[in-house]
């Protein structure tokens, strides 16, 4: 066994530290078996039939993974890491909405489990009756119940020859939809859908394989050129979806860079926050927008390590906008690379759609990594990155995301080419989002209903409930026929509950703008929902929220 | 510092052996540093304001993942869980195609980092030079090119009007595609196409949002009624792809259920391997479709933990069946659910298409989940899970997979409603195809290429060597128009490279089935690749090959 001492000697600084005399005594205590499952060393231990614990039943795929490890964002969460001031933070909520689990995540499930649950949670030893999973599922429901964090889905089909209307499970009701992410209408837009007809008719309703096997074709290449050019960049890569975009990147990224660590925007999307829990990598979650925080925090990593910076040219339930050259500034001064995105920008914002950071000339070319959607502005679905051509060839042959899913179809990918393209160089659509949002901006503001001030499309009014927020949605579509989906706890902060607001092109008539304001004011009556003197009451600084008249929200060109 | 002595003895097998002499002289050497990045002890060291070194600068946050840790895959694959007589496992397959990286994981890179990475891999302290992203990039690719695991794409362009023909990038060549996985062509079936056309013109290109803001309609709801439906189950939930579905819902799973554990097939699909490895659950992989095997890992196991045992019906790559029943049985026995992808099998196998479980009468009820596609027999694209209703209602509540993701296009889930109903009554494609099938087992195993046996639609023709494999798939498609692409190691094993062809029901025809058969014979006949007799004069057992006459393949009733 001098081979296996030798080898662990080399890496092991505990080993390393240890006298010969007191390793040859480990040897047949199980101190290889032990050490094939470290990470400091497990590589370098000979494997296969040479390791002499091999034939252990059971043992080697039980490894070191018996114990569930925390994740990174419960320890975040242990660590205290929120912010108390702005309630707790994005990569915090995030986490427990997808886990359900609250603060104190190591002690909740002994606390709240139904006693199946308890009795199976593997504490005895040698447990005699089996695991309840029905009732285990139920509980899990009910904690969601109880936290008012359970989700009621509104049947809402939206009529493409009739935007913004759409019918409900009726097909005769019409309803006003003000919350859909098809932000300039383009789903709906005659180009797209005859595109997408055409490339039915001729390539069929499917791919039919992966990108590798029968599913790459002329559609994948000419929407990636596309996408490429939107960017400036010399390579793009098509997903499933952002969500998968992001996921996959972040995590294949961390996976291969030696040592990475992210640097993450604490307002990140899940599909960010994902994909850099995944990776497995050090994390240091930086202040929302706050360039002091992220620098503090980038010049404590030595310069030579590889570090990624994530984080959204547009944040989608506050519409703050990023300081992006700022970060990329930061990012060349200490050797990090940007990860941009600009999946609530892409379409909408610079002079071709390229996003938040075409507006501003030369900013493109410092931008590393741009994720974004076909599924917003362009009324698709799926998701792409852009980047240089051996990072986005190396995403490509790597990131199982990718490679393990069947392409998109081949109209879908001909039906975002036609919006992208057509985006490219028609700014009508932009000009009517911009001139309805300024409406509905103005006209809100104008009867004291709080609307979180910023300079994008989304429309934040402040409920600051969650009951409240939800009795207000449920009401405007059952007395209104206007909808509009309340966000609550755990996408915001409690406290911070609101009408998430998204008016398109076809909501620029003072038909549209004054139905909903004028349901609004109904329902904030009804319901004595505060508006601004109720927040500035209640010692709250109204100076987010917007102030009648409202000024133009873009600072690009149009 | 003793109680992080104490703590680590505890855990540690190294540290434990230790004396307490030698112990305390190591502690100033930077071992407690090594043992916060420790799988075996980390978690149990003392975290926040007790632990001594937390002022050192940025160590907090680096904290256990300072030292990248081993995936489970990578421990798997460094444990010789690989089964030599079946080559790599899968499990380990995948793993090294998504990182990329060889059995020396811990070593790799190291050694074969250009310099600007090797000197950013922290191990100096503070490095004096920025870490070069573009060189590491091009380096990862040369790794893939060298290891001929680099993956060209073809540009191939499937005909809704002329299948199996595609065009290439020239819009006036044909080719025959016989690798597709849209298995029965019903990504250009009219009754598909005319009803994504309707639905565009009504509905439009996208769904506009989330399930939960805006998009939620009549297409999702009543695609999942369709799914429950085909599954004789409560419920299903549709997700933007079945990776996403597997990865998702297994993930989710694991960290809900206390202390889970996933007993997982070795030939399993990457999503499947992903879901688990990122839920950070123990993980015990069974040897493929070995009850014995799995019976003994239940039996190690307390009856009251929770267990998820999950598998596929059928396996892509070898078109092996599991089985499924007696899979169920042994979950029943020993207090586990069962977690079934029938992702190569829906539209094909059962009475109505339900799958290979729908085949034996009662089969469904046993098992707990069922996981399936729309993109392959259905013609389309997305994944979807069918199971209890509280199951699928938990997944629905939690999964981010699900949560933060547009829909799926309303006319992408009608079409695949479509196909799905209309499978459900019609056998004829399933006749044609199982026709086909035969004909082209039959045909090349005439001429002794050597077809894995087995009892599925899917023809794997062994070739034995990665560079060989690629040759006679580019000669297929530029000398006889063929397009079957090549099945290289990582996807499967090397040694077993191979041609997999998936007849279709546009196959059925003598001219199809003949021109493969002599295009295959003439390529075999020019690359000197082995057929039956070269395979069995290598000493190598051909029993599991077709021998001819092929029996027909199918146990259902049709």
């Amino acid at each position: 066994m001098e081979h296996v001492v030798k080898a662990a000697t080399k890496r092991c600084p505990f080993v390393s530290k240890t006298d010969a005399t007191t390793l040859r005594r480990m040897m047949g205590t199980g101190l290889v078996r032990a050490g094939s499952h470290c990470p400091v060393i497990g590589g370098a231990l000979p494997t296969g039939d040479k390791v002499p614990f091999r034939g252990h039943r059971g043992f080697k795929s039980q490894s070191k993974h018996m114990a569930k490890e925390p994740s990174l964002e419960e320890i975040h969460l242990k660590a205290g890491v929120t912010d108390r001031s702005s309630g707790m933070c994005r990569h915090a909520q995030a986490v427990k909405e997808a886990s359900g689990k609250p603060n104190e995540v190591a002690s909740i499930k002994q606390e709240t489990l139904p006693s199946a649950a308890r009795n199976a949670s593997g504490i005895s030893p040698m447990g005699a009756t089996k695991f309840d999973y029905e009732t285990f599922y139920q509980e899990e429901l009910r904690k969601k119940k109880r936290d008012k964090s359970y989700r009621y889905f509104n049947n809402i089909n939206r009529l493409a020859q009739e935007y913004p209307l759409a019918h409900l499970a009726e097909p005769n009701t019409r309803v006003q939809v003000w919350c859909s992410n098809d932000y300039l209408n383009m789903g709906g837009h005659k180009k797209v859908s005859d595109a997408m007809h055409r490339c039915i008719d001729t390539y069929g309703g499917g791919a039919g394989g992966t990108r590798n096997i029968a599913g790459h074709n002329q559609h994948a290449i000419r929407l990636e050129q596309t996408l490429a050019d939107l960017h400036q960049k010399p390579a793009a890569l098509v997903f499933g979806s952002c969500y998968v975009a992001n996921d996959a990147t972040l995590s294949t990224l961390g996976k291969k860079l030696p040592n990475c660590v992210f640097l993450s925007d604490e307002m990140n999307h899940a599909s960010m926050i994902n994909g850099i829990r995944n990776s497995r990598c050090e994390k240091m979650i930086f202040k929302h927008n706050d360039l002091v925080d992220l620098e503090a925090k980038l010049a404590s990593i030595p310069l030579n390590r590889p570090k990624v910076i994530a984080f959204e040219s547009i944040y989608s339930m506050s519409g703050n906008v990023a300081p992006i050259s700022e970060i990329c500034d930061l990012a060349k001064k200490y050797g990090a690379i940007t990860f941009l995105d600009e999946v609530h920008a892409v379409g909408m914002y610079g002079p071709r759609g390229g996003g938040v950071a075409e507006e501003t000339p030369g900013l493109l070319d410092k931008i590393d990594i741009i994720t974004g959607t076909l599924a917003k502005s362009y009324g698709a679905v799926g998701g792409y990155i852009a980047g240089s051509s051996p990072f986005v060839d190396m995403i490509r042959s790597l990131a199982p995301g990718f490679i393990f899913t069947t392409s998109l179809p081949p109209h879908v990918m001909v039906g975002a080419q036609t919006a992208i393209e057509h985006l490219k160089t028609s700014n009508v659509e932009r000009e009517q989002q911009r001139s309805a949002v300024r409406r509905v901006k103005q006209s809100l503001s104008e009867i004291g209903i709080p609307v979180l001030s910023n300079d994008t499309h989304i429309v934040p009014a402040m409920v600051g409930d969650a009951q409240l927020a939800k009795l207000a949605s449920d009401a405007l579509l059952q007395n209104h026929h206007i909808y509009v989906q309340s966000i609550n706890f755990p996408t915001v902060s409690a406290g911070t509950e609101r009408l998430r607001i998204t008016p398109t092109p076809a909501h620029n008539t003072e038909k549209y703008v004054q139905s909903l304001t004028g349901a609004m004011d109904q329902v904030w009556r009804r319901y004595n929902i505060s508006r601004l003197d109720g927040w500035a009451n209640r010692g709250i600084d109204v100076g987010r929220f917007c102030k009648f008249p409202v000024l133009p929200f873009t600072a690009s060109g149009i």
